[in-house]
């Protein structure tokens, strides 16, 4: 089992994106896995030296060049073979073998596109955020932003690439498969979600209806939402600037009165830990579906616990041949034009 | 001045609604408004009669039919000219009369439209909220949710429209005005906001660039941010689900220790007051930009309470004539076909 890691493309340093790798090797979970650090080979070299005896987990490939979050997607990968996300997504060999990156979303879905090619049927490919939620375990939302600009039949095909990974990743037999909507009545919607539900119905998907935002992060009636890339990125957007928002005003609060401080003074070590499990480094890494190959996206953010995390989760999946399961179940639907 | 209260089509029961407006009248700022109940007239004057012993400033005008959320919007103002919310329309006369429902959304604005149809030169109308942020005042969201399926025209004129209800309610001469993006790079976005960027351009908005959701709770760099109906109204719910998220799981951390549980019972009206500030009462009510007369929706859950806040924030409008001001701003651009 081997992790392609792209320690070039974040916005954190190399250096942290490094010690995420060790972390994850040094691990229970990471004992049977192999790293492959793709960036600056010699800089890449000396910090793992620095850090690490047990250095026999971890390779290299030489990518020296960095894609950068400012860079358009599609001309930046066309132009640099030889940076860290193309390197890495050319590398991939096999099954068996997964590339993250926590450089530019675009880029990654990009140098995807080009360098491994779409699974036979699939239109679009989608990203699947795995979600946490206060008392119904997790939900997967796709398409958190691999697509914008999707159509009803990109939808459909999210949602049946989202059950497909649903059952590995929450091991469900039969996921329910819902559509982020603004209202629960079946008449809410826009031309596109309208369109997606009449596709949904030609599916045998156990499809459950509308899904309304504010459900999400609590008890959701789906195991899988579907949504449009560009909607579906605000909103995983929304939710850390309302876990953010929430814990700011919190912070205010607790400096009202004495009560509240001294309240607050007891429960700091609960709010860091709760402030830490909402960020983004808990959701670690999320699968782009539909590409020939294994390809996580990281937060850019991601330092190394987030790494770490990103490593350990993604290489469950290494197991599942997720592009295998959805070029079987992609086959069985035709939308037409 | 005077506010037209429907009582009928929230998801609150009408006394819950008259509560609201006999709080308002009854409080230091409410002294000057005249309301008007509209729904069902006996119920409502019999309620009033056993609430309240100066009832000067309370009439009625008779609705009994309502409007359900479940309603199809065009369809359910056509059908039933007898409802709350479209006699409740009906009634502004001029505009120092103000309209407000916690009613079905599509339908107020379908009721708006054909009853009081657009400003000249409106293509749609928008809803614009109010968020609160943590460091930076307040900021103006829209549309939230009044045209879902916008275009970029409808998107630059959103900009306008939030624009003149910035100066009054910010009370600032130049508001800075942004898009709501996927990012903060320019190359950002998707199809509908490189279209509106562009017609940004043409404006004389102090136009400021993208905003990132993560931001806007917390300190957006924009008054203003404007973004299409769909995405907006799953942003605020998502605001609100991310809001009750964290708080749940806060509740659930709470519980995890002794010292934890200590904290939390210290905290815990600290915590009860957050969430009813981050809640939809402290929205109060958003005002349809666009249309020839001053109406508010207010979320449909709004208790008592949130009534109250709704009619005393809406009551200020009456002063600040939106439908003349959008009406000479729209004017000074065109954006062609």
């Amino acid at each position: 089992m081997k992790v392609l890691l792209d320690t070039k493309s974040g916005d954190a340093p190399p250096e942290e994106i490094i010690n995420g790798a060790i972390g994850a090797l040094q691990s229970e979970s990471g004992r049977d896995l192999q790293v492959t650090l793709v960036g600056d080979e010699k800089f890449n070299r000396q910090h793992v030296e620095s850090q690490e005896s047990n250095q026999r987990n971890i390779s290299y490939i030489n990518a020296p060049h960095r894609i950068s979050m400012e860079d358009t997607p599609t001309k930046a990968v066309r132009e640099n073979p030889d940076s860290s996300l193309v390197k890495g997504i050319k590398a991939i060999k096999d099954k068996s073998q997964i590339f993250i990156s926590s450089g530019n979303t675009g880029a990654v879905v990009a140098g995807a596109l080009f360098n491994l090619g779409r699974i036979p049927g699939v239109i679009r490919p989608g990203l699947a955020g795995v979600i946490p939620t206060v008392k119904s375990g997790k939900v997967i939302l796709i398409d958190i932003g691999a697509t914008t600009d999707a159509d009803a039949r990109n939808l459909a095909q999210f949602g049946i690439m989202g059950n497909s990974f649903a059952r590995k990743v929450l091991g469900k037999e039969e996921p329910k498969v819902g559509i982020l909507n603004i209202g629960a009545e079946q008449s809410k919607g826009n031309r596109l979600t309208k369109k997606t539900i009449d596709l949904l119905h030609k599916t045998d998907l156990k499809y459950v209806g509308n899904v309304e935002p504010h459900l999400l992060l609590t008890n959701p009636p789906a195991d899988v939402v579907i949504c449009e890339g560009f909607t579906g990125n605000i909103l995983i957007k929304a939710f850390e600037g309302g876990s953010e928002g929430t814990i700011g005003f919190f912070k205010k609060a607790i400096s009202s009165s004495l009560r509240a401080k001294i309240g607050g003074f007891i429960l700091r070590p609960v709010l860091e830990k709760l402030k830490h499990e909402l960020s983004y480094a808990q959701f670690g890494a999320v699968p782009l579906l539909g590409v020939r190959g294994v390809v996580f996206v990281a937060h850019g953010r991601s330092e190394s616990r987030a790494i770490k995390n990103a490593i350990l989760y993604a290489s469950q999946a290494s197991r599942w041949d997720l592009p295998g399961e959805i070029e079987a179940e992609i086959k069985r639907v035709d939308f037409g034009e």
